[in-house]
C-alpha cells in the first residue's frame, strides 16, 4: 500500500500535450511470444553486420580510444561527414562538408529543425498520412500543421498552391517507401515540387531513412539532387538505421550552411555531440566499400519478405480491400472497405495473436480514409509467420465484412 | 571565387538568439600545441579506463549483438536502471526503477527539463554564475532566468525568498565543486535549501558531474538524499562523462515517476533513445565493483593537478587576487582586482600561448566581479605546464596591475 499523496507538477504547455503513442503501446502487446506482429517499425536484425561492428569497436578503441572516449565536436567525425559528401556527390547531389551535420539518428535531425525553425503556430506543411515520429517530434513546437493531400503515388505537388503555402516553414517530406504508406514519388512530381517549392521560397525536409533499401524498379534521384537546378533549398535526413544497424542512432543532415550553423548551436545546447567511439567505427566499417556487398543482401531480406506479403495478401484477402505495391522499404498501407473499422479489427486480431498499427494516428487532418486503413511491416517477420498471418487477418476481415 | 546568393532563412525566435558561446570560440585557439590551456572543460584522457572498454563492448557485441544494435527502450537497460538505483539507495536515497531514465548525457537531461517545465516568460531559479551550457539549453525555452546569489559557500538559500521564487517552474543547482566556481555547498546549506525549496513547492535539479570527483574533504549527501525528510521535489543528474568517459555519452536523471513519465515522452520525440550498445558495455564495464578501485585513480589525477595548481598560483599570483579552494572536481575559480578586466587580460594570455576562460558569460545577471573573474581548469594539463602556466599568468596580472 503506498498512501503517500503525489505532488503536483507544474509542466509546460507543450509537455502537456505530450501522450505515449499509440503505437507505443501497441508494441507492448506485440512482445509476447505467441503474437505475430506486422505493427513494429524495426529493421530486421538478420541484416545487422554484428561482426564486422564489433570488429571495427575493437580497432578504434585498441587504436584511437582516448579519442573515440573523449569530448567530440559538434559537427561530427570529420571522415565520416566526408565519406557523406562523397556518397551525396556521387550520385547527383554537390555538396561540401560544411554542409553535412552528423547527428544522433534521423529523429534528432526532426527535433533540431522543430526547433531552430518552428515559433508556436506557425505553419508547417507535412503528407498526409505522415511518420509518426515527425509529428509527435514537431509537434512540441506547436506548430499548425497543414496536411498536403496524397494519392498512390504519394504526395500530390500540384495541391502545394501559393495559399495553402503562405509563410510556411517547411514541408516534410518522405520521398522512398514513405512511412506508413509505402509510396514512392515519381521521377515527374520529385521535378514539380523541386521547382513549385523553390519557386515560394519555402525548404523541403526530405527525409530518406529507407531510400536505400529499394529492391525492384528503378532508383529516384534525391530532392536534393534535383535542387540544383533551381533555386529551391532541400535539407536532406540521412540515417545508418536501415544500412547497419538502428541502435546505432547515427544519423545526418545535409542544408546550407546558414542552416547547419544553426543546427550545430541548438545541437550543442541538446546534446553537445553524437558519440565519436560509434562515428568513427561506421566510418571503419565502411570507408572501403562494405556496403556495396552488404546492401544487396539486406535488400534481398526485405525483398523476400515484402514480396512474401503481398502474394499472401493477393491470395488472402478480399476484393474490395486494397494496398499499397511497394518497391522497397518495411511497409504496406492498406485501405479497407469504409465501413470496416480498423480499430475494432485490431482488438480481434488480438485476440487472434496478429498485431498491426491502425492509419488513424498517422493522419493530421481527417480523411476519408482515415478509420479503414492500417499499416503492415513485414520488416521481421519470416516469411511462415507471414504467411500464417495474412491468412489469419484476411479469414478476420472477410467474417467481419 | 562564389557569387551565388544564400537565400535567407526564417528561423524560430529561439533559434535567433543562438550564438557559438564565447568558450567554444576560444577553445579553437587553444587546439594549437604551444597553448598551455586552462580553458578547456574536458576530463582528463589519463582517466578513461580504454582496455577494459574495449573489452566490454567486444563482449557485449559478441555474445548479444542484435540486442545491442537493435532499437532500444526510451526509459533504458533495465540492468543499467537497476544498478543506478542501488548505487543511489546505499549513498542514502529512496529511490526505484521507475525513477530513473538513461539519457545522452547530462545535457539532454537539462535540455528534456527545459522542453516539459518551461513555457516562455517562465521564472527559473539559477545560481549566479552557473554552468554555461545549461544557460544556453534552458534558454532556448525562453524563460525568465532569476539569479541566486552565491558566495565563497556556493548558493545561499536564504535568498531565495517567496517574492523571488514566486511561480518558478525550477531551481537549478550544482551542489559539488560547482562550474564554474568549484565551490561546494556545506551540509547546512544543502539542508536549509531543501527545506526551503520543499516548503516553497519548487523542484530542485540536481546536476552532480563531478561529486565522485572528490579527493579531500568529506562527502556530502546529495540533496536527492536530503529531500527524502520533506516533502521537496529533488530531480538529479548523474553522468558517466567524469568517471569513466565523456564521448559515451551517457547520463541519467533521477526524479519522481509522474516526471520520469513526461521526461520519456519528450525523450522519445527527440532521440527515441540512448544506444543500447553504450549502455550495455558499460553495465558490463561496472557491473562487480569496478568503479570501485577506478575512482580513487581519478581522483588521484585531479588531487595532483589541482593540488599543483593552488600551490603555483600561491606562490606565483599577487596578493591582491582570491582564488577558490576546490575539494574536489576540475575548477578553480579566480577573482582579479576590481580594475582589471579579464577579457582584456585573456587577449594578452593568449599571445603568451595561455588560455582560460573569462568569468563573465556564466553570469546571468551583472555582478560587480563579472568582468574581473576567470575560470581556471586543471583536469588535462600536466604539472609542469601548470606551473609553467601559472608563473606566466602570474607574472602577466602583475605587470598589468
Amino acid at each position: 500500500m503506498n498512501n503517500t499523496i503525489e505532488p503536483e507538477f507544474h509542466f509546460s504547455d507543450r509537455a502537456l500535450k505530450l501522450t505515449s503513442s499509440a503505437i507505443r503501446e501497441i508494441l507492448k502487446v506485440t512482445e509476447k511470444k505467441e503474437i505475430i506482429s506486422f505493427a513494429g517499425g524495426l529493421p530486421s536484425p538478420d541484416g545487422f553486420p554484428v561482426e564486422i561492428m564489433q570488429e571495427a569497436f575493437n580497432k578504434v578503441l585498441a587504436e584511437n580510444g582516448r579519442t573515440a572516449l573523449q569530448y567530440g565536436t559538434t559537427e561530427g567525425y570529420t571522415p565520416l561527414r566526408q565519406w557523406i559528401v562523397e556518397e551525396m556527390n556521387e550520385s547527383g547531389a554537390n555538396i561540401n562538408i560544411d554542409q553535412v551535420l552528423v547527428v544522433s539518428g534521423s529523429q534528432q535531425a526532426i527535433d533540431l529543425l522543430g526547433k531552430i525553425f518552428i515559433n508556436e503556430g506557425d505553419k508547417i506543411l507535412v503528407e498526409n498520412p505522415s511518420y509518426l515520429g515527425a509529428l509527435q517530434s514537431f509537434g512540441l513546437y506547436q506548430p499548425n500543421f497543414v496536411p498536403v493531400s496524397t494519392d498512390d503515388g504519394g504526395l500530390i505537388p500540384e495541391h502545394i498552391t501559393e495559399q495553402i503555402a503562405f509563410n510556411a516553414r517547411f514541408l516534410y517530406a518522405l520521398p522512398n517507401f514513405q512511412n506508413p504508406t509505402g509510396r514512392t514519388l515519381s521521377l515527374e512530381r520529385r521535378k514539380t515540387l523541386v521547382k513549385i517549392m523553390g519557386d515560394l521560397n519555402i525548404p523541403i525536409i526530405e527525409d530518406d531513412p529507407y531510400g536505400e533499401l529499394r529492391y525492384t524498379g528503378n532508383k529516384q534521384p534525391s530532392l536534393l539532387s534535383l535542387s540544383k537546378e533551381n533555386n529551391s533549398t532541400v535539407i536532406r535526413l540521412g540515417t545508418f538505421s536501415k544500412i547497419l544497424a538502428p541502435g546505432l542512432r547515427l544519423g545526418y543532415v545535409i542544408a546550407p550552411t546558414p542552416i547547419i550553423r544553426k543546427l550545430v548551436q541548438a545541437k550543442q545546447a541538446t546534446d553537445l555531440h553524437t558519440p565519436m567511439l560509434t562515428q568513427m567505427a561506421v566510418y571503419e566499417v565502411i570507408k572501403n566499400g562494405f556496403l556495396k556487398t552488404h546492401l544487396p543482401k539486406i535488400r534481398e531480406i526485405y525483398r523476400t519478405q515484402g514480396q512474401c506479403m503481398l502474394k499472401a495478401i493477393k491470395d488472402e484477402f478480399p476484393k474490395d480491400v486494397k494496398w499499397t505495391k511497394p518497391e522497397g522499404g518495411m511497409f504496406l498501407w492498406i485501405t479497407l472497405p469504409k465501413h470496416l473499422d480498423s480499430s475494432l479489427l485490431l482488438n480481434k486480431a488480438i485476440k487472434r495473436n496478429i498485431a498491426f498499427v491502425t492509419g488513424k494516428p498517422f493522419f493530421i487532418a481527417p480523411t476519408p480514409e482515415e478509420n479503414c486503413t492500417m499499416r503492415l511491416s513485414f520488416a521481421t517477420v519470416p516469411e511462415d509467420k507471414i504467411i500464417e498471418g495474412i491468412s489469419s487477418l484476411g479469414q478476420l476481415i472477410k467474417e467481419n465484412l
